[in-house]
C-alpha cells in the first residue's frame, strides 16, 4: 500500500475493503512521503519492519526483488491525486498490478500518459469508483442495458456534501488540506474529489458520453483556492440530456451521491445512503423497489451480494466488490489465463474520462459557464 | 368562474378550494368559449340558468349590473394562459377583485399591461401559485426569514412530471392539448406550466432574486411544438447559486416538485408530495422533521393548518389556503378596510416575474443555453 | 349538525367533508347543549337564526315540521359518545337519514338497539369511520377480495398517537376532557376513541372476523380513570392471527394508524400519515408502491378520487368520501330508488361490530388480560 | 471455527466480521460433523490441513496442546443450536475464550449449566448479538441510560422475516431444515430464531426486564413441528408494557427487525433495514434523526463506527463491532490485565435470559397464551 498512514481517511477504507473476504494479506507498503511516519504506521499495522518503506520508489525496487513466495501481487495507491501517476507508473513497470484510488491523476495528460503505460505494461489497473460496487447499481446498469428504460432521456445525478461548509482546511483536518490545495488535488475541488464520482457513476449506469457541458463552478469558502460547489448541464451522445451538480457546502448532507434515469419506458432512482435498494418507476404500473439479496435480481447484482436480503450491505461491502473483482483478474493472470471478458471493475479509460471531465468543467466555468466539449 | 367546463382539470380544484371552509359560493360562470357547453357545465354546476353565459365579456358585463346583494365579490379564472388577460383586464375593469390561475399572462408584455390595471383599478388580484399555500412552505420561508439559514448559498429546486412522456396532445387529452399548443400556453410549455411554479416556490422561500440564467429547454416527442424539459442554470443576486430543473417526460415521476435550500447555517428540504413535513439539516446537529400541525410550528404554519398534526392535508388544502387569504383580504376591503399588511397571496408581482423568468429561459435556451439576464 | 359547536374538533371536519363537492349545505343545528352557546355557533357559520336550536329534541321536532323545499336532507351527529344514541335515535325517528360519529353509541346494549332503530326506520345511517374513505384503503380491500393475497395468516394494525400522554384533560383541553370521561366516552378511552378505528380498519380491508382477543389495556397517566393504551391479541375466525394495539402515550406519534397484512401470496402495508400509497410486498418479486390517482389502481380506488396522481389527498378528502358515497346512497333514496347495492359506506352493523370490541377489550383487561370471545 | 463449513450462512457472516479489523486470522477449524466435509471446508479457507478436525473434541484436544506461538486466541462457534453447548464447554475448559453465535444453547437448563462454566473456567464467553452492536442502537442506549426519555412506558419490537412463509425445510434448504427442527433447534422456532433478537434489543437499549408475558405461538405451515410466528404481549417489572410478534410467514418482509421505545419525555425509533438513523421523537419539538459518524453522536455510538457519516455501514459492520470489543477484552486478559469494566459484548447472562424468553413463551402458548412469568 502506498500512502494511507496515520491520520488518512481512505487507506482503512482499502484495507477493510481489500481482506474482508479472506483473499488478500496486508505485507509492505510506503505509508507516507514521511519515513518516520511510514514506519509508525506500518508498525501500527503490524506489518514486518523490513517491508514499511520509506518511499514508493525504494519499495517497488526492493519488492520488485523478492522471490516469487513472498511477491506482492498487487499495490493499492490511496495517496492524493498528485502522487498517484509516480507510483502506479513506477509498479506497473515494476510488474505490479495496481489498484488506484480516484481520480486517476493530477491531470488530463498524466492520465493519457498512464493509459499508454497500461497498455505497454499489460498489468492490470483498477481504479476504485467504489460506488459501482454497489448491488443495486449493478442491477441499474443491467436494466439500462436490457432496454427495459428504452430510450435514454434524461440523466440527473447529485452528489451534495456539507463538511467544507467552513475553512476547516485552515485547522489543520488532513482530508480537509490536500483536497482543497491545487497543488496536491488538481485543478477541481469538489468537481475532482467527488464530481468525478458523480459522473462516472452516470456513465456506469447509462453507458451514455458526454458530448457537451457547461459547468458554473464556484468556491463559497472565503480564501479557498478550489471549487467548493458546480452546477453542470450536460448534453450527451445521442440527445440525452443531464444535470449533473456536486457540492461539498450543502450543510447536513453527508454523503449524498445519487441518480435519476429517465427513459420512454421506465426510470431508474438510487440512492448511496440507501444503496440496497433501487426505485424502478414506469408511466403505467406501480413504482416497484428492487432489493439487494432477492432472488428477482439479476446475474450482475447477485455476485456483488454478501448477506441475504433485509441484512444491509454498505459502502464498505461495496468497495470490497471492487477489490473482489479485481481479485478475479488477478487471479486469472496469475492462473495464467487472459483477463475475464466480463471483468467488472473501473479502468484506466474511466480514469481518463474522469480527468477529461474535470478538465472540461473547469474550462467551461473559467470561460463563464460556457458549453465545451471534452476533450478525450 | 371563467373556464372551468366540462373536461376541465384545475376549474374543480378551484371550485373545491374556494368552497372548503364554508366562505364562497359559485353563483355565476362562463365556462366555456362554446356557449352551449358553458350552459351546460353550468347545470353540473346547479347554477341559476341567468348567471351562466357564453362568454366572459357578456358576463363581466351583466354582472357588473347584478344589485348589490346578488353582486359577486370576485372573480376566478381558469382558464388557458391565452384567455387570462382579457377576463381579467374585463373583470377587473368592472370592479371586480379578481383570482387567476398562472401563469398569468401569455406573455410578459401582458403581465406588466396587466400590472398597469391592477394598480389603477385598485382591485386586488391574486395568482394561484397554490404550492405556496402550504403550510410547512410558510414555515420554510419564516426560518429563512429569520436568519435561521444563515447566508443562502445554493438552492435545487425541482419539478419533475411524467405525464406528457408520449404525445397524449394527439390522441383527444384536452390538457395535453392546450398546453403544448403555443398559441394557447405562450412560448414555453413545461416550464410555462410547471417551471413557474418552481421558480415561484424557490422565490417565495428564500426571497432571492434571479440575476442570471442559463437553460437548456428540449423537446422530447416528436411532433410537439413547445419544450417538455428544461434545466437551467441560476445565479440569484447576491452570489447565491442554484439549479432549476422540470421536466413533463419524466416517466413515473407524478407531481414531484420539491426544493433544498443551503445557507451558511443550516439547510431545508421540503417535497410537494410530503407536503406535512420539512427537513432542516445542520451542520452539527441532529437532522429535524418539522411536521405541520405541532405547537412548534411559526405563526404562519400554523395559520395554514386546518386539522391536528397527523392528519395528512395536501394539495386541496394549499390551494384553500390561498384562496382563504384572499378572503381575507377582499373581506378586509369590503369592510371599507386596507388590505391587510402581511396579507400573503401570490400578487401581479409574482406573474410579472413568473413571465420574465419564461421569457429568459426561452430566449437563453434558443441561443443555445446561454446566460441571459432577466428582463423585469 | 347536532354538536360541533365553538372549541369542537370534528365538527370542523365534517363541515368541511361535507360541503367540499358542493353537494351539500349547512342550515340548520343544535350546536351545544348550552342554548348560549349552540346560538353563538351558529352564528359563525352564518345560520339563519331560526334554525340553530338549544336543543336536539327542539331540531328534530321543528326541522320535521319545515315545508318540503325547505327540508332536511340528512342530520350529521358530532357529539361525545354518550349523545350520540339520543339524536340518531330522534332524528331517524322523524324520518331524516343519519350520519353518526364513530363510535357509535355509548355501549354496546345502545348500539343493538340503535340497530333495531335503524332497521325499523329504514332510513341511512352512516358511520364515519373516515381512514376507510381513503382511495388506497379501498385498493387494499379489493386486493383480499381478489385473492391477490392468498389466504390471510397476519394482520398488524397500530394506531399510537401522543397528545394524552400528560393529564391535559385537568388543564381545560376540550378534546381530552369527555375522551377521558366515562361519563361521557364510555368504557373505553383509547380503545373506544382510536381502537375502534385500527378493528374498523382492518376489518374493512381483510373481511376478517375477530373470534377472540387478549387485552391489556393500561392508563399511564396517573389520575385518568380510562385506558390510555392498549395491547391485544387477536384470533381471527379461519386461523389468521393479529396484533392490535392503540395508544394515546405514545409521545411524539401524531395519529399514526397502520396496517400490514399478510397473506400466503402477498402482503400489504399502509400508512394513514402516507395514505396516497399503498405497499405490496411478494415473497419473490420487487416490492410495488401504488399510488393513488393513477390508471392501474381499481375502479374503488378511483371514484375516492378527486385530483390527479401526485396531488396528495389527505385526511378531509378521505372524510369527503365517506359522505359523497352517503350522499349517493341519499340521492337514490330521494330519487326514488333503492340504495345502491354496491353502496360503500360504514354502517350501523359497524357500529355494533365496534361496541363488541370495545366491550370485549374492557371485559378481556378486566380479567388480567385473559381471552374473551366477542358477543355480537 | 467449530461449524461454518460449505452451505452454511453464518460461518461466512462470522468469518467477514472477525477478520475485517485485520485484528484476527483464521487459522482452525472444525467445520462439520462430517469430517470429509470439515477437511473440505477447510481447504476452501486455505487452511493449514493440520489444523482442520472432524470434531469439535479432537480439535479441542489438538488445538490445546499447540505451542504458545501458534496458540488459538479464541474460538468461534455457528453450529446449530443444539451443537453450542458441547463444544462451548470444551473450549472453555480448555482454557480458550468462546465466542458463540445465539440462541445460547439448546434449552434454558443448559444455559444454566454453561454460566457455572463460564463463571469456573473465568474465560471470555460472547454471545452474538450481532444487532446490538449498531452504531445507532448504542446511541439509543445512552438516551435510555442518561434519562433523556423519561420514565419508559411501552416498548413495541418486532422482528418480521417472510422467508419461511413455505416449507422449503423440505426442499432440502439447509438453513430452514435445522430451524425447523425441535432435534436442533429447541423448543422454539421462530421466537428461538429471531424472537431472542428481538428480546435482546429491547432489552439491550432499555434496560427493563419482562416480568411476565403472554404469547400466542402458531404454525402456519403444514407439516412445520416449531412455531413459525409469535404474538406477545409484555409487562416489564417497573410497569412498563410492550408488545413483541416475530414471524418467518410474513412474506415479502425480509429482515425487518425494529424498535419504538416511548417514555415520558421522548421516544426513540430504530429500523435494522436501515441502520445508520435513530429516530428521536418528542411531544413539543421536532422530530430528530439522529445519524451515525456525526460529531453529535455519543461516545459509544462513535465507537461502534468505522467510515464516515453518509458511508453506510450495514450488518457486518455491526457484526464486526461485537468481535471489536470482544477483541479488546481478549486484549487485556492477554495483557494480563483485568477485563475493561465498560466492555460492551452480549454475555452468558444475555444467554440465560433468552433462553429463559424462550421458555416462557413456548410455556406461555402452550397452555392457550396464557400469562407466565420468567423462570430465571
Amino acid at each position: 500500500m502506498i500512502g494511507g498512514g496515520r491520520g488518512a481517511f481512505i487507506g482503512g477504507v482499502h484495507r477493510i475493503a481489500a481482506i474482508m473476504d479472506g483473499q488478500a494479506e496486508l505485507v509492505a507498503g510506503a505509508f507516507s512521503s514521511d519515513p518516520e511516519r511510514s514506519r509508525a504506521s506500518g508498525a501500527d499495522l503490524h506489518l514486518e519492519a523490513g517491508r514499511v518503506y520509506g518511499s514508493y520508489a525504494e519499495m517497488a525496487e526492493q519488492e520488485a526483488a523478492q522471490p516469487a513466495d513472498r511477491r506482492l501481487d498487487f499495490v493499492v495507491i490511496v495517496t492524493p491525486n498528485h502522487q498517484h501517476f509516480g507510483p502506479a507508473k513506477a509498479f506497473l513497470e515494476a510488474g505490479f498490478h495496481v489498484i488506484c484510488d480516484k481520480p486517476v491523476t493530477f491531470d488530463l495528460a498524466q492520465a493519457r500518459k498512464l493509459k499508454a503505460i497500461v497498455a505497454r505494461t499489460g498489468k492490470l489497473f483498477v481504479l476504485t469508483h467504489n460506488y459501482t460496487g454497489n448491488a443495486m447499481v449493478k442491477q441499474a446498469r443491467e436494466f439500462v442495458r436490457a432496454g427495459r428504460l428504452g430510450t435514454l432521456r434524461k440523466v440527473v445525478v447529485e452528489y451534495p456534501q456539507g463538511w467544507l461548509a467552513d475553512a476547516i482546511e485552515q485547522t489543520g483536518q488532513k482530508q480537509a488540506a490536500w483536497r482543497t490545495d491545487p497543488k496536491r488535488s488538481g485543478a477541481a475541488g469538489c468537481m475532482g474529489d467527488i464530481g468525478t464520482h458523480a459522473e462516472n457513476l452516470a456513465r456506469y449506469i447509462t453507458g451514455l458520453e458526454i458530448a457537451e457541458l457547461c459547468a458554473d463552478l464556484t468556491t463559497f469558502v472565503k480564501g479557498r483556492a478550489l471549487d467548493d460547489d458546480g452546477n453542470v448541464l450536460l448534453r450527451f451522445t445521442g440527445g440525452a440530456k443531464g444535470v449533473l451538480h456536486a457540492s461539498q457546502i450543502c450543510v447536513g448532507d453527508e454523503n449524498n451521491l445519487n441518480i435519476r434515469v429517465y427513459g420512454t419506458k421506465a426510470a431508474l432512482e438510487w440512492y448511496q445512503e440507501h444503496p440496497n435498494e433501487l426505485i424502478v418507476k414506469y408511466p403505467d404500473q406501480p413504482r416497484q423497489v428492487w432489493r439487494r439479496g432477492n432472488g428477482y435480481d439479476g446475474a450482475a447484482a447477485q455476485r456483488a451480494t454478501r448477506i441475504p436480503a433485509g441484512h444491509p450491505e454498505g459502502y464498505l461491502e461495496a468497495f470490497g466488490n471492487i477489490y473482489r473483482e479485481a481479485f478475479r483478474g488477478i487471479r486469472a493472470v496469475l492462473d495464467g489465463q487472459k483477463l475475464p471478458k466480463d471483468l467488472d471493475v473501473p479502468t484506466i479509460d474511466d480514469g481518463v474520462e474522469g480527468m477529461a471531465f474535470i478538465e472540461a468543467v473547469v474550462r467551461s466555468s473559467a470561460r463563464g459557464a460556457r458549453w465545451v466539449t471534452l476533450k478525450r
